[in-house]
């Protein structure tokens, strides 16, 4: 018996072992966006670090202006050495009575199908993911005492709010960062039953429109009719930002979108994934993108705008006659190739201006965000990754063009000159960010199996 | 000395003690819309009967599938009849923050120009009104023993949510409200210095848009440009609700708008209400409206449309990356001359339907309405009711086209034939329906003053 086959059985062995840590992880409600959950974010890292201290690690928790980043060193002589990031932080659980059960009480449920998830939120993004490659990280110390290459491990708090201070923790510990790969576990598979390897991110730009009009809410029934309202404003900015082709129509938006070559767009249609079979199970059928695009395209390759709250006015029970003063959307852009986001936020909020009428104002939100990302598809990395997971899944992986983004994965590739290996085990109907959040648990088992597997690859 | 000067001398002498009335009435958080303050609706009748019971009148508390209704009785023989209708419900508060006292807490301001003013909610919507004419009232039966004319008084608890109960209530007891003139206080004067007589007042149609697009709500990376978005949706159809000019765009809405009279326009210019006059101290400057039309016409004779609140999606501190699946947005009309109520609703809903694209639905809430009201500029309850107001304020009253809606006045008119005698000493800067609401401590007293004048001047 090989030393990896042992590694694999000592995983086998010890899952129920491994679902009791990651549900005392998951039971931390570590919502980085709420103020209110601050500490519950500080208690994510001590957890962490005592869990890399656990296993060997040397770790501490470093205070950021925001929330804590945990960093973990296991260092030996003549490896390869790899870095291994995440996130403890997790999104809002509104509206919480969606939830089947309390979001921070993770359980085992049995689906229809027959098959088991873990239902909880960060069960997928990013608790369930973290804990397969650290779950594979212990197998190879219970089992050999030690791990076939040198691994650091840096865990971060901020990841569902843009990342807002971790670039300036990389810039301050480049030494200590340094390494030839940088793993991420925070992605999907291509289905249930397919790996994939994820080779471009897009790009995100978070911002906020608020659009004020009298100096108070105004009483309908005096002043219907001539007062400007803010609602009405901010509906109309909005419905301006698309056109009927589903193109965004900011000026200069899509500079720096690449095309994509026809052979990829041939292998893409090859995949037989049409707009049925990927909006099916949400309850949609037609895809709202741009009208000359495959579905594909809309969400791997092309930019993308999105509304993702607004508020504004009477929203309480029954009705109120009033004239809205202030109306608010939040936003966010998805970004590919060389868009870049620092233009792509000043294009849109000189464009938001221009549509703004007599007796309406308008102000932004923080308006941060960042590029996408692209790996090299040569990269000797990809090879062996995709080799590993090809043994355990019994198939070879799609390479996957991305879709979600990861604000900071470009920051390690142009300051620590690594190459980002992003594969992860989530599935589309994870969801993520909305109630119900869950994650298979044969994809943990399989997962902390594939990380076991990649971790020798990459000795190789 | 006549009896009416000192009926006046004893409104002037009492001031206090009316007040002191005026804010235990204020102290009760009668929300109508809220169910959670259904027992302080509750309460506010049980206050208002007493009121009457101490007054002389016989009173009744009566049960609605709503709010209770008040009604008290104060007959003679061979004396007119009057009957006065208020409603002792007020609107919501939120938000909260923007109050410099606690709504329900009333107290007396002096404002930077040495005026007073008393803050609370319903201070001038419609407590504080309502109670200028029972304090008339009651220095008549102080100073004579008798009121000049029978009076009936109506207080509902529903008129923040249209009224939904009153008429109803209204025809099981027609009987009871027979009367030669419904008197409300409800509406305001020209300006500070001028008052007015109501004789149109707009119609009013809520309803309630909510768009629906996937199953749940989805997370915007892996999603985002292929899957339609409830907020992008419900934009759209606000924004195509109306066109460049100003005009609303369902078909058929202009239906039954009258033209106003040339001479009418021509008398409105000579008021001087431009735009910056009406729109400047709520710190706007140009008609959002129709643009071939003046302020004075936007307000009184022509309909409108407004958004009155907007939610959909995360609306929380921070940002998430989701499309939303649902939004919603409150909406109202308001008519004018013909247009139905029933039809304008219908029209609304089918175009908004048939602006709805694939993978979107949409469902509305509870479309109820009234149409508008005008009363006849020959009536000889205007001339009497103009004369007792002239007296008071030594300029003669403006005769105003309306703006604000109270729904019941098309069914007392209908059901009843009685005359509707609007008469109201609201300002446009009163903040009804907005934070710190407030109710000018002259014109409460004035007010008080001018109902005895009319209840005089009603007997001649």
């Amino acid at each position: 018996m090989s030393q990896l086959d042992k590694v694999l059985d000592h995983i086998d062995a010890n899952l129920d072992a491994s679902l009791e840590r990651l549900f005392a992880f998951l039971r931390i409600a570590s919502i980085s966006t709420d103020p209110a959950h601050a500490q519950d974010c500080r208690r994510a890292a001590e957890h962490v670090k005592a869990e890399l201290d656990g296993l060997g690690f040397a770790a501490e928790v470093h205070a950021t202006p925001g929330h804590p980043v945990v960093l973990g060193h296991q260092q030996g002589e003549g490896k390869p050495s790899v870095l291994f990031y995440g996130h403890y932080d997790v999104q809002p659980v509104d509206p919480l009575d969606l939830w089947t059960n309390p979001p921070f009480e993770p359980r085992i449920e049995t689906l229809a199908d027959g098959s088991k998830v873990i239902r909880a939120r960060g069960a997928a993004d990013d608790k369930g993911q973290i804990l397969t490659f650290l779950e594979a990280v212990r197998a190879w110390k219970a089992v050999t005492g030690d791990l076939p290459v040198n691994v650091s491990v840096l865990i971060e708090g901020e990841e569902e709010v843009g990342s807002v201070n971790l670039p300036a923790f990389v810039d301050a510990n480049l030494d200590r960062l340094r390494a030839d790969a940088v793993l991420v576990c925070d992605t999907n598979q291509w289905d249930a039953d397919t790996p994939a390897i994820t080779t471009g991110l897009r790009g995100l730009v978070h911002d906020e429109i608020i659009i004020r009009t009298a100096d108070r809410d105004l009483h309908s029934g005096l002043f219907g009719g001539a007062a400007q309202n803010a609602i009405q404003v901010l509906a109309g900015v909005i419905a301006a930002l698309r056109d009927g082709e589903g193109r965004i129509t900011i000026p200069g938006f899509y500079d720096g979108v690449p095309e994509i070559p026809e052979e990829v767009r041939e292998q893409w249609r090859g995949l037989g994934l049409d707009a049925r079979t990927f909006l099916g199970p949400v309850g949609l059928s037609e895809p709202a993108g741009e009208k000359d695009r495959y579905v594909i395209e809309q969400i791997q390759s092309r930019p993308a705008f999105d509304i993702n709250g607004i508020i504004g006015g009477y929203t309480g029970e029954g009705s109120k006659t009033v004239i809205p003063a202030q109306a608010r959307a939040k936003i966010t852009f998805r970004l590919v190739g060389e868009q870049n986001p620092v233009k792509v936020r000043d294009a849109f909020r000189a464009y938001v201006r221009s549509l703004i009428p007599a007796d309406a104002s308008v102000t932004f939100g923080a308006g941060d965000g960042a590029g996408a990302v692209s790996v090299p598809l040569d990269s000797p990395l990809l090879a062996k990754a995709a080799g590993a997971l090809r043994d355990e899944w019994n198939k070879p992986p799609v390479t996957i063009g991305g879709g979600g983004s990861i604000p900071i994965i470009a920051t390690f590739q142009n300051r620590l000159g690594a190459t980002p290996l992003l594969v992860g085990f989530g599935l589309e109907d994870d969801r993520i960010h909305s109630p119900n959040e869950k994650y298979s648990l044969t994809n943990f088992h399989k997962g902390t199996r594939s990380w076991a597997r990649i971790l020798q690859a990459l000795a190789e």
